[in-house]
């Protein structure tokens, strides 16, 4: 059983990752059609297009669909989050940030155009990202509340303010001097990865019309999924080599970065991840068979190699 | 008649900035309440508070007043187009990009702080700026024009877009050798200042729910007001002293920028200016008096000195 939704995970993964990126490339195609400056559209298609499993879009899609919207809202939304998340991985990668070179095996966009071009490709896309959710195929009620969570998802008390957690937690504006303690870890991956991935799962179940505590159950599946995913990352780094990666590997322990394998060793992690993974699947147990492919998802984030 | 109006003017936009200051100071405060960590909100409210003459919001009130909305909804879309536009104003001090040391007589966010810290900031303050206006005081469906219109006004076709092209136009990316033409110019300022002001004239007029004609009549105002905004200012950066402007002068002979002050040498460009406030003055003929203080906007875009 599980074997065969897993399968299927897999499949409709892949079919959902093929949607969403015609769908962008169809939205960034229109916007290069307009004022956009030719240059910017060119990083902006860079950023966006030719790779990324689309997990975002994934969760929010098979969320709304586990509740019987299977309309084109959806996958609007789904697009939305995944232009978000790429505005934050080029963001991510400046040199002043993370100072990465390499993203999906490719060149990040500082490297294949230059630094200015990165940052007015990101704001371009965190700008997008609102005004494509602000244009869902749904009421009104519906977008202003996606809108809104968006925001709290995405800004300084969630993705953003994960991310200068995490450079403090370097030490690099000399207030981390002491490593952080595990809570602090795990707050600042709680915002800086979990709060997107929450989102999508939470998106869906708004524009599923979710029942509150069929929402509840949602949003506890969506934050420990998140959990689990950002700590499967950090294990990633250590683990697998950049070939597979499609992105430089090892760079968290080079940086100091604060990640729970740093804090508990790789084994406890690894143990951690999967206790977080089966409270995700728990979270769903008031779901019939129709959640499967979530709970397939949540499998996923311990057995994926990349 | 007008020596009056502009008297009023000027304590109306005083009396407007210390409400959007108060507002935004109350708001950042309570961001600073939850998880926002402790350096990104004191780098919020570096970028944000303690001056500005926050033109954009009295632009967004003045003209919802005009229309009789007079409620907290003008206030609020008032304090998100100026988060944005502080946005902007920390990114482009980037040294990858405009690389300004001074802002408002005080030292830029990354120099204040550093450029991880500057650049999270602004994405920060962008993402706030839609969350604020998704809660906005209005209509679900108002609400989700304006997040609309504001995402379009903001993004790479528009604010985001004019900043790429203007540091094109310096040549940088080996692709401006030949200076623009003036018709390039005049889009890449349409862009770059007039659309987040003519969207602050246009959020107005969408809060106070413009009738068609009225609505294109303060289109025409607020683009007309943007453009010869952007003509003054290039032509404040000629003639002030960076005592009087609280930022580096003279900075965009020196970088090569295409402003209209270089294409049509100073005085055709005070004519332009000119010229450009009596046509927003005239776009306001089909209303009454109560349109003074709008009128007497379009005449500070031309005496102002900072």
């Amino acid at each position: 059983m599980s074997g065969r939704e897993d399968a299927s995970f897999t499949a409709q993964l892949a079919f959902v990752a093929r949607e969403v990126e015609a769908a962008l490339a169809a939205l960034l195609v229109r916007a290069a059609a307009t004022e956009v400056p030719e240059r910017l559209a060119a990083a902006m298609r860079h950023a966006v297009l030719g790779g990324g499993k689309r997990l975002r879009p994934f969760l929010l899609i098979e969320t709304a669909r586990l509740l019987g919207c299977s309309e084109k809202g959806p996958l609007t939304a789904g697009c939305a989050v995944e232009l978000l998340h790429c505005y934050s991985l080029v963001h991510d990668d400046l040199p002043a940030m993370d100072d990465d070179d390499l993203r999906r095996g490719r060149p990040t966009v500082h490297k294949a155009f230059d630094e200015a071009t990165a940052i007015l490709t990101g704001d371009a896309l965190l700008t997008l990202a609102f005004e494509l959710m602000a244009a869902v195929e749904a009421d009104a009620e519906i977008r202003i509340e996606l809108v809104a969570f968006l925001g709290r998802a995405a800004g300084a008390a969630g993705m953003v303010g994960g991310q200068m957690l995490d450079l403090s937690a370097e030490g690099r504006f000399g207030t981390g001097e002491s490593p952080l303690a595990e809570k602090d870890i795990r707050r600042l991956q709680a915002m800086k990865t979990g709060a997107l991935l929450a989102f999508a799962v939470e998106a869906g179940a708004i524009l599923g019309r979710a029942r509150p505590r069929e929402r509840s159950s949602l949003r506890q599946y969506g934050e420990a999924l998140g959990a689990a995913f950002q700590i499967a990352d950090d294990i990633l780094d250590v683990e697998a080599t950049s070939g597979t990666l499609g992105k430089a590997t090892r760079k968290d322990a080079a940086k100091g970065k604060a990640t729970l394998v740093a804090a508990l060793g790789l084994e406890r992690a690894k143990l951690e991840r999967d206790a977080l993974a089966r409270r995700a699947i728990e979270a769903l147990s008031g779901f019939d068979e129709r959640a499967g492919l979530l709970r397939a998802a949540a499998r996923f984030t311990i057995e994926r190699q990349a």
